[in-house]
């Protein structure tokens, strides 16, 4: 029927001449190959998330600017390609036609739904028909392509340009809702996906076109791609099988990777502990940007294990990663004597605790200062739910990888990892999570274990139960309760928590909001069991 | 026509049980004044903003008991009242009409487009009509007022409850736009607004009545406040004058003293320079507080002078506040010590400054981990905006009540506080501001003058200029330029800035988002032409 291009590009977000050069390179890779049409993903021109950039005119005038130069260069070939433009006093997100080197048709979205958008777009009109020699097409951007209900007799193929992020099976469950769709409407379904990393959020791509309910083209997940596909081609191909944590693996390297390319950063640190957390994030980031730009930090106090150093440090040459062993002792010391007058004679708590979190976090930002390593964040989201981190200490960083992930999915990563190469040391494979902070510390003098808590967590999370609910499935009265108080007690530290790569559809601080303040008792006649810390 | 009660109340997120008691008080107090209606404001009952607390049915259906009971004793007198409700699958911002104890019936906010309901609320239909001892009314739910079209000659009275926030010069914005609509309409417009502060936002209140382009009921600004009114009473009350400068100084204060009153905190902290800033926020946090509350650490480095010491304790004893000099060059050089192997031998540069800063921050976060002081912020908007401050250092804090305000008005500020009482030395008025973070450092020797600064910010910021616009108005090209880029480059740091009580219509952080991976070019033929620190 049709000769259709599906191209799948990693933009940067206002960088509109590389955009425009990564966009014309395809159209013409497209058209040698006998391509009538070419499909890019929603804000293709832009990159996308643009935020306040769509209140700026110049901005909008400028996308506008480089679309018109693509278009010249559309000869004999039709795109449809996605950009914001101004229409009116609306800023919309828009597919456009090009046919003939002429910009022939807006079609811009009318679901703003996604979180980055809501303030920054405004609701269009929605679904527009359109025909490429002779073949009729409807056209939606992003969210329309759930809700619209006109794809009738009047149209051959649907096409969707989205930007949709990845999070944890989505890639899964966005390839079923896409089979269905063609198979009910009987028709092919082109699906064309922003790709790469743009700060918190991954795109995987995952561009695909289905007919009449089975798969003809999957365009690669975490790359660069574009195919050209014949529309009458026999349909048959499988939909590719996903493995979720090699997925979550591929979305945090991707993630870490461009976030440091795309703002023209090379280096980075981290403090080594010789725990799990820091070790899977030191394993992704020499992955994603070399060993060579990475630079560790290990600083051992009084209350660290001769194991955890040993650990850290065979971690650290197991990987060939530059590392210093930075005592905060010293530090420590001088502080708490400086601070006499005010917190002298008093019991060792959490005061001195954080301290030690907070020296090392000056030390790691001195070296990112000095030498421009950037700093990345080792916590999870076990850790960051609870509050169990010390605010403008181990919750710094410039980005964390690893904040929507609970604790055992990392620990499910390591063994991911493991699999390839044992880079992780065993002992810190096995070893009681501990945060070292005091004699003896162990996360379960605080916590219930992880699994439990996990367990919990992704309840009342992920899946928004009721603790009523979780209750009702077993788990233990006062624990979920205790864990539903901590997380509303802890907002204060999620929301100045660093940057967070997210790999779920609830990411703490984007969607997942709690009120600053908040009495609302979840389960009244219950109260906190076990101490704060 | 018809006694009407206008309810404005301070309320607590998520405290259904006391804002309930306060709303069924109100109920009586004004059915003995003789109303036959009493209004109050959107989200009453469950307190705002609730963020992801509308997707917890549990929550919402809290709230629809708190409404059943508040009906059970609204006996003889009418009430129109909001709170978020689970309408089918939508989550809406309802007005509920109860009349004769019963719930008659619900209206919905169509308009979502507040910052912070823009992901928790969906639209409903909007405006409903309802009669009430023979008076009919037109009601709607906050942002509806300016769009609903249908005010005709079925409507006497136009009902608007609403939680709209301050921001600077909104009240007058405010009242001219009801003035204006109860005129074009020749109707009566009761406006009930929600007061107080809760997290980052201050409602101011100012609820109002006015009957055909006049005036004739005005209750307080940052108050509780109730009134009854005969609807047919004579009008002419003049609209209250607003005093800017005194307007943002009571924001702050309530904006403070609900923080802290309404997370059950009591006592404060602050680090005390000797400079504009924390002497203002110092006034503001006694007065919202007391100063028994509060307790300021001066840490001087080999970098402050003298001067600057003097001035901070000359300050704390004007307000008589509990401090503490604690030199911090022990604990900085006991760091550079310990960092000799990753920082030695190179010269003095921001990563010095930092740590200096960072240091500060510590030790007040010591004293607040200790004995609960909680941490105040002493930044402004300039600095935020110029990314002049240091991560994990300065601009940390529970609360900023005043990093949304220029530093030309923290200036105003200060002269309006030393008007009542001179309580800020002249030397701190009068000094060139400084960091102190190196020898003779002056902000100057980084940034434009700060009336220069300001100026082109306020263009940049709050009016959303282009640099073509405002190198038009007569300012530098290369400044305005270097201006714009630094917002740009800074966008990192005010993404971990600490919650900043919004006074502005464009509040960094809340609307005012720039990507954080931003390639835009906002002026290509100019480039940075100062070195950045």
């Amino acid at each position: 029927m049709m000769k259709v291009a599906v191209a799948q590009l990693n933009y940067t977000v206002g960088a509109l001449k590389s955009n425009k050069f990564k966009i014309i390179e395809s159209i013409y890779q497209a058209r040698e190959q006998g391509a009538e049409l070419v499909v890019f993903a929603e804000h293709s021109i832009s990159g996308t998330n643009c935020y306040y950039l769509t209140n700026k005119t110049q901005f909008l005038e400028a996308c506008e600017v480089a679309l018109v130069e693509i278009a010249s260069h559309c000869e004999g070939i039709a795109v449809i390609i996605g950009l914001p433009i101004l229409d009116g006093n609306l800023r919309v997100s828009a597919a456009v036609l090009i046919q003939d080197r002429k910009i022939v048709k807006y079609i811009g979205k009318k679901n703003i739904t996604a979180f980055d958008e809501l303030n920054f777009f405004d609701s269009s009109t929605g679904c527009e028909f359109i025909t490429v020699n002779g073949t009729k097409l409807a056209v939606v951007v992003g969210e329309d392509i759930l809700t619209e209900e006109r794809f009738g007799d009047n149209t051959d193929i649907i096409v969707c340009i989205h930007s949709n992020p990845y999070f944890r099976r989505h890639i899964e469950m966005r390839y079923d809702y896409l089979k269905t769709l063609s198979f009910l409407k009987n028709k092919t379904v082109v699906f064309a996906n922003h790709l790469g990393g743009q700060a918190e959020i991954v795109y995987d791509g995952s561009s695909c076109i289905f007919r009449k309910g089975e798969g003809i083209a999957f365009l690669k997940s975490f790359e660069e791609d574009m195919q050209v596909v014949d529309t009458e081609a026999a349909p048959g191909i499988p939909v590719p099988v996903q493995h979720h944590t090699e997925n979550i693996y591929k979305a945090m390297k991707m993630g870490l990777h461009d976030f440091f390319v795309k703002s023209d950063l090379k280096k980075a640190c981290l403090g080594l502990s010789g725990g799990i957390d820091s070790a899977v994030v030191l394993a992704v980031a020499v992955d994603a940007l070399g060993a060579e730009n990475i630079r560790v930090l290990m600083m051992p106090s009084q209350f660290s294990t001769e194991d955890s150093l040993h650990d850290a440090v065979e971690m650290a040459e197991n990987l060939g990663v530059a590392y210093d062993v930075i005592p905060i002792t010293e530090s420590y010391n001088a502080i708490l004597d400086s601070m006499k007058p005010v917190i002298g004679g008093t019991q060792f708590d959490k005061t001195e605790e954080n301290i030690q979190s907070r020296i090392r976090c000056t030390m790691l930002m001195a070296l990112s200062n000095k030498f421009g390593y950037v700093l990345l964040n080792t916590s999870n989201k076990s850790e960051a739910l609870m509050g169990y981190g010390t605010l403008y200490g181990d919750i710094s960083g410039a980005i964390s990888i690893m904040g929507d992930l609970y604790k055992t999915e990392v620990y499910s990563l390591a063994r991911l990892i493991n699999r390839r190469i044992r880079i992780i040391p065993e002992s810190i494979m096995t070893k009681e999570p501990s945060a070292e902070l005091r004699h003896n510390q162990k996360d379960t003098d605080t916590l219930p274990s992880y699994d439990l808590l996990d367990a919990i967590l992704y309840r009342l999370v992920e899946e928004n139960q009721s603790i009523y609910d979780i209750v009702n499935a077993g788990f233990d009265d006062a624990t979920v309760t205790w864990v539903a108080e901590r997380i509303k007690a802890y907002e204060f530290k999620r929301r100045q928590f660093c940057p967070i790569l997210r790999l779920s559809a609830r990411p703490c601080g984007a969607g997942y909001n709690l009120p600053l303040i908040n009495k609302y008792i979840l389960y009244p006649h219950e109260v906190l069991s076990r101490t704060e810390e």
